[in-house]
């Protein structure tokens, strides 16, 4: 492994920026915005995290930092539809070659998550501030590592099920409400060399990014979503030579194929 | 079900269209381009099959076609890129709320197909007319009933692994190349409500499209894919009412939100 | 499909046997015991079924019972060590051949199940009479059809995580308990040609097998499980011929092999 | 992790001890049993390294060696029937506790692998001393660390789809044989905290395990397959205690269960 493992955690900081006593509720969780929040919460000697916002130059994330990002970290809500396609698109390459994606709370909606999924990842919701409990149900995952066996979020908003995420999602945590909802609330993918973690907890008027147990999940998350990548490669293949002798004949081999390349 | 499965197969039709002795070779096993072959091979009482092509009006899938659509067979190469990102919006919308989704040979890399996944899709490759022997590696799948344990294709494009998808998928045929690669060719995904194959025989030009075997697949998968839809409905959902009652205080309570409000 | 679909009800019948007012409760819900309940409440023109137990001819499951069931269910409990290893045996193979298999509530610890999947399906407990709320998690599962998008059991015994079950279980319900805990309480598994259903709701002193939600998925999952079998065969192959021409010399062609034949 | 990772090589040791120039062939590659010869190939200064077989006192695994050893790996052949239930069962419980298992060729029939996964795990065949060129699948993964594209074994034993695993089986590798066969020969299972790889070159009267690409393969799933194993518990829970209350009433609460705990 590297020295350290680079992280970057984007944040789109708008909610940060409101008007009013609701936004000032916020500022006094994340009075640097939650992107800072999570800086100073994961900060480790292993660790050299980035925090960057979407009113940052090229929305927070030029090539060379997307490049020199081992893991990204992803918290958005309201703005999901202010990030650039092409910006996704370059985010996307990164990932399927091995950059880790760690997707927080309201970021099941963002751009990015909706892309490498292929699906809608709606869910139920409702905001009253309720209690959640988090129930580890893969305990030997290592982002479940330090992890209590269950533990609480005094207030959250609910995210409930049916999750529109692919059935394969693999289930770390489950999330059980005051409510009556239950919800798969840590689930990991992988797509080409790229890892990643979905995470629900995390709403913005509620300071869940400053509490132990949250932190030491989104801690392990950016840990095991880093890799090495001694494979990493252009996504295209060339055209491939025969390894063993093909005797068949080749029907085109008659054919005029001048206009084709021509073309090409 | 339905009285009768509604069938769309939608091809490029670009290589069809294209001049010298290449395409005179693609015209004579498809003379009204692939997507016909298709519509003719797949005919059967219990299917109702359209064909259409890239320049048909609104690209061949207007709204009403694709709202009426059990499954969409897709057949694309070198005009990936003319398809209107609108329309892999509205198509993966489509199969997200049910509708199935055949793949076929180069539609590896069409928008959609890597639209749905999330990956790139790539793939080694090699276009020396090779043998190519299928074998069936789920025997019980709906998608391999009455297809023979293994066959051949005499002429064919190489395919080859690693290919870029998801790991999760359900591999239903295995296929050897003369040449001595290997390749997952036929496998299954579901996204949303919706089924999808993927098959990779079917060069444009060797009668891929004419073999009994290949047909028997291709109308395998449309049955498979195509469902209906008791559950159907918009992907988003509304603020849901707790079922159990909360009893924790709600911090925001106390909170002014007119701001919020305002703003939302 | 045939036509209609054969049911065999499994119930080790012991707790319906017991002594005192405990058992009296049980008896009140189940006078004929858990497999006759089921046997009553799934009664419908394309169904069959039959209801056996523990203390029956050959523990309930003679050969021909086996070979002419298309789906099995079982519950079990205190009696899971008095199943003889060789019905376990029996019943495995008719599951790879095709036999659906539906598991209910404590068959978690069952030797089939158990056998089925290779762990040790450990899960948390508690019996206090509490309220559960099933939730759909997978709407288009043909086990979810018709089935409410969360129902309440006003009286259960808690199942909790870690299920200790293969990640890999597709998730179709998971449950909501009023003492805190979450549980994935219908999950589906494959294996070999054969279709297993996990359900967990069903405590013998509550009357869960009578509430109308959880007959809905009991019969669904028999439904579902149930399946032609075109493909059913002996599960060992032949030595294969070769379909293509090995041309490479075998070293072993020049090595006296009679000892090991006269061996074999 | 742990200073050294403990490797426990367990072989049937028959053949290698069996009459005619046949067994001569296989002693002639390994003059000291299967056994012996991975302990050889595999040394490294991170492993240490056991070999043991089936005639060893307890079947070569006496339960502190299991307990002392982080992966075990597996080959038997004719020899399946001799290895007592027992000890199937203490190796089980292993492997759900977090032990590595590691197997090889035809153990595909051995009763652990079966054990662990449900399923008969049956193949195609053929001994013609045909070529073999294994593919790398999933190049990111650790297994294939170093490893290249795809290799040749020039004699092999075929072994072919379809491969009766369970379907949820992640490829890592994927053979091609002369003969017109394909096979998924590497792939990775999970059960319980249990990491199981299967690897199918390896037949004995071929020198396979002395090619270095693998033994390459063999040596990154034994560490692969290490573990440390903060979370290893029993498996079974004891009745849990609610963390939220229990408002519901207990309409056992009026039941007389003594005749209950009595029996119990």
């Amino acid at each position: 492994m590297k020295d350290k493992i680079r992280v970057t955690v984007w944040n789109e900081n708008i909610h940060e920026r409101g008007e009013g006593a609701w936004a000032d509720v916020i500022r006094n969780h994340y009075p640097h915005g939650i992107h800072n929040a999570l800086k100073e919460e994961l900060a480790s000697p292993d660790l050299e995290i980035r925090a960057v916002a979407l009113d940052d130059p090229e929305q927070g994330l030029p090539q060379d930092v997307l490049e020199n990002t081992d893991t990204l970290v992803w918290w958005g809500h309201c703005g999901h539809h202010l990030v650039e396609d092409s910006l996704v698109d370059r985010i996307q390459k990164r990932v399927l070659e091995g950059m880790g994606l760690v997707v927080l709370h309201s970021g099941h909606y963002s751009k990015i998550f909706r892309r490498m999924l292929g699906t809608h990842c709606s869910l139920r919701w409702r905001e009253v501030g309720e209690k959640e409990r988090v129930w580890v149900v893969d305990k030997d995952h290592p982002i479940a590592q330090g992890v209590p066996d269950s533990f609480v979020i005094p207030h959250t908003e609910m995210y409930g099920e049916p999750f529109g995420i692919p059935g394969e999602a693999h289930v770390v945590f489950m999330s059980w409400y005051e409510g009556g909802n239950v919800f798969r609330s840590g689930v990991t993918f992988r797509r080409g060399q790229g890892k990643i973690f979905y995470f629900s907890p995390g709403h913005e008027t509620f300071p869940i990014y400053r509490q132990p147990e949250v932190v030491k999940v989104i801690g392990n998350a950016v840990r095991w979503a880093a890799q090495e990548l001694p494979n990493a490669r252009t996504v295209c293949w060339d055209k491939d030579p025969a390894l063993e002798p093909v005797t068949s004949e080749n029907p085109m081999d008659a054919v005029d194929t001048s206009s084709l390349h021509a073309k090409a």
